[in-house]
């Protein structure tokens, strides 16, 4: 009786020897911050155990995690969710009225009225058609189909299934590429890899407030020459980590380019309900695309994604986002659904807060004062921005949306010395003292792909108030000790 | 504007276009009952709008989904989950005392104290080492390890990950090969092809009761030269849609005979709580290894998959399962973390529905008299196996496990005859009838792969008693004129 875990045979050959084991895992890039995320999480369990330290508890910022960020949960969301789950308070009236009513309509589409069952693979035919009807509000008319629709356990599960329907294994083929933005959330990138593709980054333009430029996304795709074959160009608007909103005239230029290089667009638009420049609004690929008309609207291949998880309902935990299929082949979109059959389908109160997300409270219900109030306001960001560019060394490009400031730090040569000689990335070794000297937690720049030579850091800034402030106290002192000692 | 659904643009080669489409996708079979599936729900919709029908309700009995078929879900459970929800529902004193310590052990363990926030890519800490716990309680104390077990969105989605670090797609590789039963559930044959594996087929021998020979796991895997390499087995114990519970002796025979091969053991085991058989008693894969000593215990490597969907619990709708890891190599290891991290984590709510599986309540606690009274009793499947052994050309092998019947059905020639006149096999024929004339939504044994020739359906059997009742009533009424109208 031993099983002794992870003990290594020396004299037996493993079915999953690592060098044995598929070729397109083994070229996913392993997260450089797993020791960052081990260490955080003994560092909780230290202050849970009173073990003394500078601070009494970690500003842990580093996803776009508004709960776990102090954010409070949307009272209307979880009462809804509370009353799906145990229907007798559907019955009771310690719930306001609109809050049993919406459980009620939720139920009746759930097979037996019990959140319990399976969906169809696409989600509850009701909440699809509610994001069809949400999506078509969204672009001012702009048609959707309820058929084109598919509700999945987050939006990146959607997106693999995506890509791996656009993935040509066969041997005789080039590998297949797609287009990704540098920096990228890197587990987008993962899974792409994880499924046999090859990511082809370009740049986004710091300089420029991140902005995306179709002369670099020219020079990324030729740069694919020999390498693979591009098909398909992912992108990211509101932009993760970079906060970047990208314009109207921005986005037929990107849609000319997919049509002219027959490349599949991929839009995460996880981030749309998250934009606060003054001079920035969100649009839909979707909508861009359908402005546009024929030949474009009628041609372009488009997959846009969005999620329960983002902006200001962020209900990550639940796993809700759904992807909208655009001009896809039809017989193609039969095995879309098959794919998806195959995991049965999305969570069913994850489908629920998609539905509470696409359809809020109106006006005149019980529950929308409660609900206005609580979305709150986005002048902190601003704050924020302030004080983070006040810091010696510090820059960060403006925050037009999303949930991320992605500053770049210049480091002294000390600091960088110092970290090469441990065998670490400057701004994880940033963030690694960072963490452990003022117990704030964030995500070097590494991780998502920088220019050499550059150095940043990225972390949440939806998050509440107070702890915006001490976050802002700490960074400061630690950021001026750090450069003292490296001077 | 016009953003047609599904319009095929003549001159525009699409990039999703079928024939530039993965080829692995490519070799799904597309699943044979989705007219079925679509049929039945237009019926309900008809039925809503009060369409006259020789039945007043369908009885949905198509999927493993207890709830669906009118089970009732778990006080206890959903007490619980509606607490961690609205926390409110903690403080107050409508719920059990037992339920809400439970809630709020569960919230400590979530960041910011909320099932909003991500989790870690495994799961919350503390429900992996419960669910360690319960394995090795159930193990007879064969040692878990909290690090070898990954909670996902189902048991299906994990054993995709595993799947994916299995294959090689190296171009210059053999395909890889996974033994699979016949029959077998599709979709999990569907996610192995669309990954890039072939499955290579062993029958189990229905004339005993769909038992697991290892002479025929012999025979597939000759059959899978110069065709793939196969590197792993997977088996569905207890069986879906068979119902066989396998034997220890069975299962050692099985061990050897991976070791002997060389291939990864992926044990299904998601109705390990559904064993009914007077002889029958579900042992884990892990257990029996275990017990077999090394070299075996340190060497065969094995995946043993559960879920919080399957069994008296029944939770589909969550959408949470684990997969626990024995004896894989480390370096392997940190890949599967890599990818357990792609999608995030699995919903919180089923981490938690897990927690609750693998922990309920004890004799003594408040909420255990009416847990235990609502578990119920299996008199009820004998019962359901004896009328439906009753009817003309019906046989049906002893139900030992799992949650559903799987009887043969000798057709008449007649009624084969007219199927293949209108392109349709036999049982789905069969079954497009019953559920058209009698309301009764079952699925056809072609698509689980059967014996040339012979012809099944499968239906859940864990359903409310009175809709047992009904179902067989239907199913006999319905049957004896089929029978009829084909002599």
């Amino acid at each position: 009786r031993s099983l002794v875990p992870q003990k290594v045979q020396k004299n037996h050959r493993k079915m999953s020897a690592l060098q044995e084991m598929s070729p397109n895992v083994r070229n996913i890039k392993q997260l450089q911050y797993v020791a960052l995320i081990r260490r955080a999480s003994q560092i909780k369990e230290e202050l849970r155990q009173k073990v003394r330290k500078p601070y009494k508890e970690m500003i842990d910022v580093c996803w776009g995690d508004p709960h776990r960020a102090g954010v409070k949960p949307l009272t209307f969301v979880r009462q809804v969710l509370a009353a799906c789950l145990y229907p007798q308070l559907v019955d009771s009236d310690t719930l306001p009225v609109d809050v049993r009513q919406r459980a009620r309509m939720l139920l009746r589409g759930c097979a037996g009225g019990s959140v319990g069952s399976y969906t169809a693979p696409a989600g509850t035919s009701e909440i699809v058609h509610g994001i069809s009807e949400f999506i078509t509000r969204r672009d001012g008319g702009a048609p959707s189909y309820p058929e084109n629709i598919y509700i999945s356990p987050g939006s990146q599960w959607a997106l693999q299934n995506i890509i791996n329907v656009l993935v040509n294994s066969e041997p005789s083929s080039p590998k297949t590429g797609v287009l990704t933005p540098l920096p990228c959330y890197s587990t987008t990138i993962s899974s792409m890899v994880g499924l046999g593709a090859v990511a082809v980054p370009y740049s986004l333009c710091e300089e420029r407030g991140w902005e995306l430029q179709v002369e670099e996304l020219q020079r990324a795709l030729e740069s694919a020459k020999g390498v693979c074959k591009p098909v398909a160009l992912y992108i990211v608007n509101p932009g993760n980590p970079t906060g970047y909103v990208q314009s109207r005239k921005s986005m037929q230029e990107v849609i000319r380019f997919a049509s002219e290089k027959r490349l599949f667009l991929l839009a995460d638009e996880v981030y749309q309900d998250c934009v606060y420049g003054d001079n920035s609004e969100f649009v839909s690929y979707k909508r861009v695309l359908a402005e546009m008309g024929p030949p474009l609207s009628d041609t372009v291949e488009l997959a846009s994604f969005h999620s329960a998880s983002k902006g200001f309902m962020g209900e990550c935990g639940l796993r809700g986002g759904y992807v909208e299929l655009v001009n896809m082949d039809p017989a193609v979109m039969k095995y879309i659904y098959t794919l998806f059959s195959a995991d049965s389908c999305a969570p069913v109160l994850g489908q629920f807060a998609l539905d509470l997300l696409t359809s809020p409270p109106q006006p005149g219900d019980p529950s929308y004062p409660l609900y206005r109030q609580v979305r709150g306001s986005d002048d902190q960001f601003a704050g924020c921005l302030i004080v983070v560019n006040s810091l010696p060394g510090f820059s960060c490009q403006p925050v037009e949306g999303g949930v991320f400031a992605f500053p770049r730090m210049h480091l002294p040569p000390a600091a960088i010395h110092k970290a090469t000689e441990m065998g670490m990335q400057p701004d994880l070794f940033y963030c690694a003292r960072l963490l452990e000297e003022a117990g704030v937690f964030v995500i070097p720049g590494c991780e998502y792909g920088q220019k050499e030579g550059t150095y940043h850091i990225r972390f949440c800034i939806m998050v509440q108030e107070d702890i915006m402030e001490e976050l802002l106290r700490r960074l400061t002192s630690f950021h001026t000790q750090f450069m003292k000692d490296f001077s």
